[in-house]
C-alpha cells in the first residue's frame, strides 16, 4: 500500500477479486465478474489511494485526465455519450472501501441527465416521458442531498405536496407532466439551499459527484462507524463510475435478488426474489410485492436460464452462498452486484458440510466458515416459529438468549426448593447478587427489572448459559407481597410466565419451546445420523477437535457442573471456586470466623468449615476423575459475607429510636464497620486474606488434598491443582506455597500449585512469578478491571453504555478481551514466564475463555488451555480449531 | 561472579576493599588496613563463593585443605598453635556478608580453647585463671547457642544460679573457682542438648564454627531481613577467621570505638570512648562506663599517638569519615574493625562540605555523599534539646516529621478561623477527610486518634510537610463536647498541647520548638554566612541545581501553595487539582449540578461555577507568572461531594420513624443510591466524568482560558498546560481534546493539552495515546492502585502492616515507587509515547516525585521533570542533582 502507484483509475476488467485493498469491495467483485465473462454493466473503478490523497488536500493532478480517458472508454463501450442530448448515457457513482460499511457512504445515480439530455432518454426510452423526468427528479434529489448538503426534507416535503394536490399517496400516479413540475420545484430548492443552478454540465457532475463520495469517508457516521468496528481511520473509499442499466423501462425489464442456496436452512436450490418494472430502491420501498424468483422462467425464459448459469457459475468460482444483485433492461440480463452471502447459524454449518461433500472445499476450510458465535446462537431452546404471534406484556435487555417457561418465583430459597421438586421456575427480582446464585441454578431463566447486559443477572446467566432478560422496567416488583404488576396485569408467585433472551420478550402464560437438537447432540439424547444439521455439527465439531493445539476445561464449582462440562467435551475444570462453600448455611460459620475474638474461637470455626469443604471437593474430584482440577482458594473480602453497612446501620438506628437493644446487630455492624472498604475490590482480598487470616487457606488446602486423598482410596484418579488468586509479588505466592506445601506433605497427596495472573503487576512480573508457579491461569475480568481502572459492577450503569456509543470501545473489553491493553499483559507474562520455567502450564479462566475472538488471542499468545463455563465449552471448542486452522484458511472471519 | 574461582580461601593480605563480592564488607576492609600496614591480628577470609557451594550441598572438597594451609601460615605468624596445651591459638570466626546485616548472623569467638588448653591459656596470660576459665565458659556458651543449637535460656539460668550462690549480681565477683565450676555446668548443659561431649578437638570446633555461620545465611531472620532490604537470596556470606587479641589482660589493655569526626555534627576532632581492662561485648553490656577517647593519652601515650596516626591514615584513605574497632592487649594497638561511619543529615552536609574545603573530594562527590531524605529531616522544626526530660501523655504513630505547639481545635472551620486569625492551633480529629483540608492548612500539626502511616490525616499532612501524629489511641475524642480524654487528663478547646510528628510523643502543655534553619534559608530569612550548616546545603543544593537534567515542579492548587513552591525552587506547577474549587461554599453548586433533571438546570450550575473557577486560576496563574502551570480537569466521582449513603440513609429512616418528612434528604439518598458505586476509584470518574456529564470539562477549559486571557491582559505570562485525567484508550482523548480545543479557540488562547498516565493501559498502549497528547504526566499513586490492584485507603489498616512485616515489600510502594512492575509501565510509556512524538514532554506527578529513591528512577527512565508537594521540591531539587551526577560518583548511597 505505501509502494507509488501511477495509475489511479481501473476499467473493470483490469481488476480482480483479491484487490480490495485498492479498489474496495464492491469494485473487486465486479472486477471479478467481468473477468469472468459475465454481464456486468461496463464502468471503471477509482482507486482508494486516490481518495486518500484527496483528503489530505493533494489530489492527484493526473486523475482527472484519467478519468476523462476511462470514460471516453465508457462511452465508446455503450456507443452512447454522457450528457448527449440524443442519446445521453448516465451513470452512477457508487461508494466502496475495503471493508463493508453499509449505508454509511454515499451514492449518486442517473448523473448526465441535464435539462436537454432528459428529452433524448426519453425518446430512447421508446417516448417513456415519465420515466425520464422522474430519473431526472431522482437525480436532483440525490445530488442535491449528498454533493451539495441540501437537506433531504425540503425535496420529501415537495414530493408530498405534488402527490397532495394530485389527490394520492403513491408516486406512480405521477404522471410525466407533474414530475416535470417538480423538477422545477427540485431545481429552486436546490438554487436556494446552494445559491446557484443545478449544473447542466454532465462532467461537472460527474466529478462533484466522485468528489462527495470521497469527502463521505469523513462523514460523521462513518468515522463512528470506523471507530466502533476499529476500521483503520486512513483506508479511504473506492468510487465506482457504472453505466446505468433500467429495469423499470417496461414488463420486459425487472430487477431481483438472488441466492445460490437458502440463506435460512443452507439448503440447495434457487432462492431469491424479482419484480418486473422496477429499479432496486423501488424493491427497498416495498411498493408492489416480489415474486419467487422461479416465476422469472414463465416471464422471461432466457434470462431465467442465463441467471442460473451464471449462479452455478458463481458458486463454482467462490465455492461459497452468493449473493446477487440483477436487472434485466429489455430482456438483457445485467449482473450488478456479487458477494458471498450472509447466513443464518444453522445455514452456515449445513453449507459448510454440503459443500465439503460436494467436494468444493476441505474440512479445514469448513471449519474456518463457521464461528463460535453461530454455534452458541444454536445451543439455545427456541419459542417455537408459530408463536410470533404472540404480544409481549413488556420488553427489557436481552441479556442471555434462548427461551424459558415456568412460575414466576421471587426469591433464591423457593426457586431452588421448587426446582428442586421438578418444577420449571421463573426467578423474578429486581436485581440479583450472589445470594441468588441457588435460586439461578434451579431456574429455567431470570427476569429483573434493573441492570443491564453487565448486571450480575446477566453476566452469570450468560456464564451458565440460563436464559435472562434484564432491565425489564415496566415491571413494578413488590417482593413481599410476592406479585409484580405489569401494565395493568398482575402476576403473582405461581403464574406462569415467558421470557425470550434473544429478544429480551416477556410473555404471560406460555408459549410453547422447542429444545436446540444440538445441545441434546451434546447430551447424547441425538445422534448425527437423525438429524441432518446436527450431522453437519458433528463432522466440524470433530474436526476441530484434531486440529486444535488449545485444551479446554470448564469453570465448575459443583460436581452437577463438572458432570455437565464433561458431556459438553471439557477436558478438566480449569476453575472451581469455592466461595459458594462458604455460602447458605455455611455464612452462620463465616460469622463466626469473623468476628473469632481469640486464636481458638477462629480455629474452631475453620475445623467446622473444613469436612464442608472436603464434601465439596471428594464430588467434584469424582465427576472429573482422571482430568486436572483447578481449585481457587478463596478470593472475595469476607465482609461480602456479611448484611451490607447501609443495611445494619439502619436496623440499628431503628431499634436504638424505639429504644430497644439491637443485640447481634450492633456486634455484626462494629465488625463491618472497621471491615468497611472504600474499594473491596481492591481490598482484603485473595491471597491478602490468605496472609492476613491465619489458617484459612490452609484449611482450604487440607480440605482439596483429604478429598482427593478420599477419592484415591477408593479408586480414582483425582488431579487436583491449587490456584492461589490476586497475587502481585512473588514473596507473596513463596509464603501461600510454603503453608500449602507443608500441609500437602502431612496428608500424603501431590497437587500442582500456581496462580492466577489478574493483577498488572503480576503480569509484568511474570518471569519472578514463574519461579513459585508451576502454573498459571489468566483472570482476565479483573486484568480488564485493573488494566483499564474500571470495575465491571459500576461501569454499566453509568458511563458505559455511553462510550460504546461514542464509538470508544467497539465492543465491550469484557465481552472480547482488549488485545492491544490487557491482551499486551498476557503476552509479556506468557513469554517472561516461558522464559523462567519452560513446562510452565498456561491457561485462562476469565469468561473471555468462552469468547470466540478471545479465543483466537489466546492460541496466538500461545496458551495451553482456556477454561470457559460448562455450556461455552463447545464453542471454544470449535474456536480452537479455526484458530489452529486460520493459518491455511481465507479471510472469510 | 560467574567465573570459575579455585580458591577459596584469601589471606588479609591477598585482599582489598574492592572484593566485597567475594570477602564480604569486613573482610575486604580488614584486608585493605592489613594492606595499608595497619596492626591487624592476622587472619584470613573463606570466601562467599565457599558458603555458596556449601549451601547448595557442595562444599568444594578443597576447602578442608585450603582452611588448614592458612591456618598452618596464621599459627606461624603468631608463634602459637590452635589447641596447644601450654601456648594455644585462639580465633574468632565472623560472618561477614556483602551487604551489612546486623546481628542477623553469627559469630564465636575464642575457638580453640578445650579442657588442656585453657591451663595453658591461663599460663600465658600471667596466671590470669580467672580470665582463662571465663573465656572457656563463654566459649562453650557461644559455641553451644550458636553451632548446635543449644537454647541461650540453659547457660543463662545456670549463670544467674552460680551468681546467687555467690550472693552477687556481677559477673566480675565469679573467681576463677566459681568459673571452673560454671564450666562443668555448661559443659551438662551442652551434652544434656545435643547428646554428645563439648568438642575437645580445636580443628573440629573450627571446622564446626565455619558451618554454623554459613548456615546462619539462611536463618530465618536473616531470610526476612533480605526480603525486606531485598538482598538477593544467593549471595551467601564470607567467614572471616581471626587471632583473638583481647583486651581484658590487666590496666594495660583494653577497647574502644572512634570516630574521625564528630557523627553529630560533623566538626572536626577525635570523638570515640574507651573502657580499660575490657572487651567489646562488655562495653556494649556497659558494666563499667567508658572514657572519652582522648582519657587514652594520659593512660597509654603510645598506643594512642599510633591510633591519631592510623586514623588520619583512614581518613585520607577512605576520604570519609571512618568508624573505628580497636584493642590494645598489654601496650599493643590492634585494629579490629573499620568502615565508613554513621552520622546525622546535619554532619552529612557538614562533612561533604569540609570535605571539599580539605581537596579531599570535589563537589560532584559532596553531592553524592548526601541524601534527599536527610535533607527532608533537616526542614522539620525540632523541640529544642533540653525537652527530652518531659514525659509524653500518649504516643501515637509519627506520620509527618516536625514538632509542632498550639491550642486544641476539633473541626476544621474553626481552626481555619483561629489559624486565620494568627493562632497556632493543633487540629484533633478522630480521622481527617478532605472536607478538613482548610482546617489542616491552617493548623501547626494534625492529631488523630485513628488510622496509620497512609491514612489520610497522615498523607495529607506529609504532602504539605505539616507536623503528624495519627492513630493515637490512647485518646478518646468528643467532637461534640469539644474535648478529649487522655491518660485521665481532660483536654479542652483552646488548651495547648505540643506533638512531635518524629517521635509520635503527645505532650499537655507548651514544649519549646526551634525552626529550621534550612527552611528558613529556603524561605529567603537566613543566609549561607550566617550558619555553617546552611552554608553547607546552599553549597551543595546549588551545586545540585547546576548538574540535574529533571526539572522540579511543584504540585499546588493556590496561589499561596504556588508562591511557597517557587521559593523553594519550583519551576512551574506539575500538578494543580481542580477538586477543591468544588468544596466549601461551592458544594451547594455542585449538588444542583448532580440533581439537575435539564440541560438548563445543569448549564445554570455550571455557569455559577465557572468565575469562581475562574478567579482561582488567575491567581495560581500570577503566582507562576511565566512558568508552566498543569491544570488537572475534576478527576474524583462526583458523588464524593455528597454525604455518605450511611449517613443519609440513617437519617432518613430516622426522619420517617419519627413520622417526619425526610425533605431534600429524601432526595439527596435517592441521588446517592443511584450514584452509588461498589468500587468509585475505578467508577465513573476522571475523563469518564467529562464525556458523561455534558459542559463540565467545558466549563473548566474555558475557566482556565479566561482566566489565563485576562493575566495575560494586565501584562503577564501565564503558560496553562490543559491535564485529561484518567484516560485509558486514546479515543478518550480524541474526544476531550476536540472539545477543548473548540473553547480554546473560542477564547483566543493557546494551551498544551496532555493526558495523565495513571491506568496501566494508558501505558501500556502510550504509542497511540501520544497521538493526541503534547504531554504525559504519571500519576504514580493510580498507576500503583492499579497496577498493584490495591486501593491506598483501604490498605493500611488491613494487610499492608502484614505486608512489610512479611517482607512482602521492603517499603510501600506508594512510598517508592516500585520499580519492577509499575516502573515498568513508566519505561514502556516513556519509550512508546516519544517514538510516536519525540517532542512529548514527560513529568510525574504523583507523591514518589517527592521521593529519593524515586527521582533517581525518574532521571534514568528519562523524564522531563518531576512534581512534588512545596516541602519536598528541595529534596526533589538535590536528588535529581544526585542522579545526574551518580555515574561518576561511588556506590556510597
Amino acid at each position: 500500500m505505501t509502494t507509488h502507484v501511477e495509475k489511479f483509475v481501473y476499467d473493470f476488467a483490469e481488476g480482480n477479486k483479491d484487490l480490495k485493498d485498492l479498489l474496495g469491495g464492491k469494485g473487486a467483485n465486479l472486477a471479478e465478474m467481468t473477468n469472468l465473462g459475465l454481464p456486468v454493466p461496463p464502468g471503471f473503478t477509482i482507486t482508494t489511494e486516490a481518495c486518500r490523497a484527496y483528503l489530505k488536500g493533494a489530489e492527484p493532478p493526473t486523475l482527472r485526465d484519467e478519468i476523462s480517458e476511462h470514460l471516453a472508454s465508457l462511452e465508446r463501450a455503450m456507443g452512447k455519450r454522457l450528457g448527449d442530448p440524443d442519446d445521453p448515457l448516465l451513470v452512477s457513482v457508487r461508494s466502496g472501501a475495503k471493508f463493508s460499511m453499509p449505508g454509511m457512504m454515499e451514492t449518486v445515480l442517473n448523473v448526465g441527465l441535464t435539462d436537454t439530455s432528459v428529452s433524448g432518454l426519453a425518446r430512447q426510452s421508446g417516448g417513456n416521458e415519465r420515466f425520464a423526468w422522474d430519473s431526472y427528479r431522482r437525480l436532483i434529489q440525490m445530488f442535491g442531498k449528498t454533493v451539495c448538503g441540501v437537506p433531504g426534507e425540503a425535496f420529501d416535503e415537495a414530493l408530498e405536496g405534488a402527490k397532495k394536490a394530485k389527490g394520492t399517496h403513491n408516486d406512480l400516479d405521477l404522471g410525466a407532466e407533474d414530475l416535470k413540475a417538480l423538477v422545477d420545484t427540485y431545481k429552486k430548492i436546490f438554487t436556494e439551499h446552494t445559491g446557484r443552478e443545478f449544473p447542466q454540465d454532465p462532467r461537472e457532475q460527474l466529478d462533484l459527484a466522485i468528489r462527495a463520495v470521497f469527502e463521505s469517508w469523513n462523514a460523521e457516521r462513518a468515522v463512528l462507524y470506523r471507530r466502533q468496528e476499529r476500521i483503520p481511520a486512513d483506508l479511504g473509499t473506492a468510487v465506482n463510475v457504472v453505466a446505468m442499466v433500467f429495469g423499470n423501462l417496461g414488463p420486459d425489464s425487472g430487477t431481483g435478488v438472488a441466492f445460490t442456496r437458502d440463506p435460512g436452512t443452507g439448503n440447495r436450490g434457487i432462492y431469491g426474489d424479482y419484480l418486473a418494472n422496477a429499479q432496486g430502491e423501488d424493491v427497498v420501498a416495498g411498493i408492489r410485492n416480489t415474486v419467487p424468483l422461479q416465476e422469472l422462467e414463465r416471464l422471461d425464459k432466457k434470462s431465467y436460464d442465463e441467471l442460473l448459469a451464471i449462479m452455478a457459475k458463481l458458486e463454482d468460482h467462490y465455492r461459497d452462498l452468493c449473493d446477487i444483485e440483477f436487472t434485466i433492461e429489455r430482456g438483457k440480463l445485467w449482473m450488478l452486484q456479487t458477494r458471498v452471502g450472509k447466513r443464518t447459524a444453522a445455514a452456515a454449518f449445513t453449507i459448510a458440510s454440503h459443500l465439503v461433500d460436494e467436494g468444493g472445499i476441505d474440512l479445514d476450510e469448513a471449519l474456518h466458515r463457521v464461528t463460535g458465535a453461530q454455534l452458541a446462537q444454536l445451543m439455545f431452546p427456541t419459542f417455537a416459529a408459530d408463536s410470533g404471534e404472540l404480544k409481549p406484556v413488556a420488553k427489557g435487555i436481552a441479556a442471555s438468549p434462548g427461551a424459558a417457561v415456568g412460575k414466576v418465583v421471587f426469591d433464591s430459597h423457593r426457586a431452588a426448593e421448587m426446582g428442586n421438586a421438578g418444577e420449571r421456575v421463573i426467578l423474578v427480582r429486581r436485581e440479583t447478587n450472589p445470594d441468588d446464585l441457588p435460586g439461578m441454578i434451579a431456574a429455567q431463566g431470570v427476569l429483573t427489572s434493573r441492570g443491564g447486559k453487565t448486571s450480575h443477572a446477566a453476566v452469570v446467566a450468560r456464564g451458565m448459559g440460563k436464559t435472562c432478560v434484564c432491565g425489564a422496567e415496566a415491571l413494578d416488583i413488590n417482593i413481599q407481597a410476592r406479585q409484580f404488576t405489569v401494565n395493568g396485569h398482575t402476576v403473582s408467585e405461581g403464574d406462569i410466565i415467558s421470557i425470550d433472551g434473544t429478544t429480551g420478550n416477556v410473555y404471560l402464560g406460555e408459549v410453547p419451546v422447542q429444545p436446540s437438537p444440538v445441545v441434546q447432540y451434546f447430551e447424547g439424547k441425538l445422534s448425527p445420523d437423525q438429524d441432518e444439521l446436527v450431522a453437519a455439527v458433528h463432522r466440524i465439531m470433530t474436526h476441530a477437535d484434531a486440529k486444535r493445539r488449545l485444551r479446554v476445561r470448564a469453570n465448575a464449582d459443583t460436581a452437577a457442573d463438572a458432570a455437565r462440562a464433561r458431556r459438553f467435551g471439557a477436558e478438566g475444570i480449569g476453575l472451581c471456586r469455592t466461595e459458594h462453600m462458604f455460602l447458605g448455611d455455611r455464612r452462620e460459620l463465616v460469622e463466626r470466623l469473623i468476628l473469632a475474638r481469640t486464636d481458638e474461637e477462629r480455629e474452631a470455626a475453620l475445623a467446622a468449615l473444613l469436612p464442608l469443604q472436603r464434601n465439596d471437593f471428594i464430588e467434584i474430584f469424582r465427576a472429573m476423575d482422571g482430568l486436572p482440577v483447578t481449585v481457587r482458594l478463596i478470593d472475595p473480602p469476607l465482609h461480602e459475607f456479611l448484611p451490607s453497612l447501609e443495611e445494619l446501620s439502619v436496623r440499628v438506628a431503628l431499634a436504638e429510636a424505639r429504644g430497644e437493644d439491637p443485640g447481634k446487630d450492633a456486634t455484626l455492624l462494629a465488625a463491618v464497620r472497621r471491615m468497611h472498604e472504600q474499594n473491596p475490590m481492591l481490598g482484603l482480598r485473595g491471597v491478602r486474606l490468605g496472609l492476613v487470616v491465619p489458617g484459612l487457606f490452609a484449611m482450604q488446602v487440607r480440605a482439596i488434598a483429604e478429598a482427593a486423598a478420599a477419592v484415591k482410596a477408593e479408586g480414582g484418579d483425582p488431579r487436583p491443582e491449587i490456584m492461589v488468586p490476586l497475587v502481585g509479588a512473588v514473596q507473596e505466592l513463596e509464603t501461600v506455597r510454603q503453608e500449602a506445601e507443608q500441609v500437602l506433605r502431612e496428608v500424603g497427596v501431590d497437587a500442582l500449585i500456581g496462580t492466577m495472573i489478574e493483577v498488572p503487576r503480576a503480569a509484568l512480573t511474570s518471569g519472578q512469578i514463574a519461579e513459585a508457579a508451576e502454573f498459571f491461569s489468566f483472570g482476565t475480568n479483573d486484568l480488564t478491571q485493573m488494566g483499564w481502572g474500571f470495575s465491571r459492577d459500576d461501569v454499566e450503569g453509568s458511563f458505559f453504555t455511553r462510550y460504546l456509543e461514542l464509538g470508544i470501545f467497539g465492543v465491550s473489553p469484557f465481552e472480547s478481551i482488549d488485545t492491544e491493553g490487557v491482551g499486551r499483559l498476557v503476552r509479556i507474562s506468557v513469554e517472561e514466564g516461558r522464559a523462567t520455567r519452560p513446562d510452565l502450564k498456561i491457561g485462562v479462566c476469565g469468561e473471555h475463555g468462552g469468547d470466540p475472538d478471545s479465543v483466537h488471542f489466546f492460541h496466538s499468545a500461545g496458551l495451553d488451555y482456556v477454561s470457559c463455563s460448562p455450556f461455552r465449552v463447545p464453542v471454544a471448542r470449535l474456536e480452537a480449531g479455526r484458530a489452529a486452522v486460520e493459518a491455511v484458511g481465507s479471510d472469510s472471519r
